[in-house]
């Protein structure tokens, strides 16, 4: 272990706008000796989630934003090289909040043990991991997709969107799904099941969703904002449901849009129409995460829902990979795999 | 009989923006005669509520709107005067969908008897009726107040605000009213216990609503929308709930604000602080109504439960009182007296 070294990205500037590659620094130091208590962490899978954008502003939201200097915040699929905790041994592999590090020290309380299965270790960072939950209990505690009805999500081939369309289906309700190009939508279409996936880079958006929805939109899972909703809103079917499990369109806008302000006629839906909109985060609904492992677990095991994954090689490529995730140049969940697996 | 003919108050042109006198017209014609399995109506008090204002605009709602030239909608307290429904017998009070009229022949079926209690009948347009309904659904499905929990709520002494805050009380939360002017808001006060009271006519309505809520709001009963909403929004816990009954600040605008684009920033604040923004009609939770009246209508007997109203005398005076309404003149439920008490 002599000749092994700490990499670790930091947040080396507050972005404005799009993050850029020089709004990160990578540090290197020595791997810290385990603590009593602790276990000695070395990093197969970080996952780059858009979520991360938010913490880079210091404005208030469901967490604190990440000092300047600090580490990115990341959960990792990581290999135990050391342990003084008695639940771990050496070879154990954890689901742990690394950061976007090469090796990690942390205490043993809250990490996840992975039991080794048929399913490959990186789906507990996508499928199986948050991604999968948010998507899992935002449909079930406020989606609720019944028999018949449609089902709208965009981002459809990443990991939220992927499973929102297979459990639209596997509750009998049409699924809708919205990507970013053809090959997404083809992917949308011939591996998750969607009925109809459309482009958001061609023009008319508004009309081909309308078409592709000829009875309305009762489930909107939220998760990109902006055009998308705009285009969704007049299709929203009276009591229509809309879990917002993010807003990765408006992530980056320095500035609030001008021109006509669409508050008013969100707010006319939202009463006419008897909508309810309501925001999430994955944790909040944790009591719903045993149910999530069991069933979406056994069907992934199962091969009846898939997913897809976007691995980039080495940690020195998180920003960049990170950077392209908020431009949709990611295909499937994105993971950068810091080690190789053993 | 001979003598009495029908006066009703029809739309006689849509309004851009607030209606002008010239939007109504009254018309008389004569009392029609009963038809078999009716009854006909003689109107006492005519409820005056802001959701009218939307019927008279030629786009879709939860309701089809006013043709032009057809009777205004609205529920009244009427007596039977003439009756083929052997439900009912001349002397009956009833509640109906009679419209702005004198006198209307309905269907018996679907009426409301109303029996002879201590309460005056008129509150069966208010506290008892379709607005304290709406307050006390809005409160029990979607508020849920929790004691120690802030509410918030905007035309704090109207029948749905006066309501929503003794309901709050009621629950152990702290109430805060928002109302149009000094007169009301010592009203909102003294008459209905509201914790503190704002004039939103006054200056820096953020700044004193922020100090008048020092824990956050934990729900805001939405009624009014616009300048009220931006100040509530920032001090929203979360896990807030917002019930939204109305938006009386947008119904007469005529073109969409322009500026600043606050839909992304109320969708932001609907995901990071994990808020239920939720639309509804009261009769959409028709499974509480038997509670509601039970609750509220004890609570109002006995004393309990306040209530206040505003009362024009005279059907030909329904427009003008209408059009202050919708400008906050009025001073608690609104009704129109078209034939006096026996």
């Amino acid at each position: 272990m002599a000749a092994e070294r700490l990499r670790r990205i930091v947040l080396a500037a507050r972005p404005q706008g799009l993050p850029r590659q020089e709004d990160f620094r990578l540090e290197e130091q020595s791997v810290p000796a385990v603590e009593d208590g602790g276990v000695l962490l070395r990093v197969r899978y970080l996952s780059l989630d858009p979520y991360m954008r938010g913490r880079m502003d210091d404005r208030k939201s469901y967490a604190p934003p990440v000092a300047l200097g600090a580490v990115m915040p990341a959960e990792s699929v990581a290999e135990v090289i050391d342990s003084r905790h008695p639940d771990y041994a050496t070879g154990d592999l954890v689901v742990a909040r690394t950061g976007w590090c090469s090796h990690a020290m942390l205490p043993g309380a809250g990490l996840r043990k992975l039991t080794r299965t048929s399913v490959p270790v990186s789906t507990a960072l996508g499928v199986l991991g948050m991604p999968g939950f948010t998507a899992y209990a935002g449909m079930r505690v406020i989606g609720q997709p019944k028999a018949g009805e449609t089902v709208v999500v965009a981002a459809a081939t990443g990991p939220v969107g992927s499973l929102v369309g297979q459990l639209a289906r596997a509750a009998g309700a049409r699924a809708v799904g919205i990507a970013g190009g053809a090959e997404k939508c083809a992917c949308a279409l011939r591996e998750f099941s969607f009925d109809a996936a459309l482009d958001h880079r061609q023009p008319d958006l508004p009309q081909r969703l309308a078409a592709a929805c000829p009875d309305g939109v009762d489930v909107y899972f939220e998760n990109v904002g902006g055009a998308v909703w705009q285009a969704v809103l007049p299709l929203l079917n009276r009591f229509a449901r809309v879990p917002v499990c993010g807003l990765i369109a408006q992530y980056n806008s320095i500035e609030p849009d001008t021109g006509r302000n669409s508050l008013a006629a969100t707010m006319r839906a939202i009463l006419t129409r008897g909508l309810t909109v309501r925001g999430f985060i994955n944790y909040d609904f944790s009591e719903h995460y045993a149910d999530f492992l069991r069933e979406v677990g056994a069907g992934v095991a199962a091969g009846r829902i898939r997913y897809r994954e976007d691995i980039v090689e080495g940690l020195e490529r998180a920003p960049q990979a990170f950077i392209g995730m908020l431009t949709g140049r990611n295909f499937g969940k994105l993971l950068v795999r810091v080690t190789a697996d053993a």
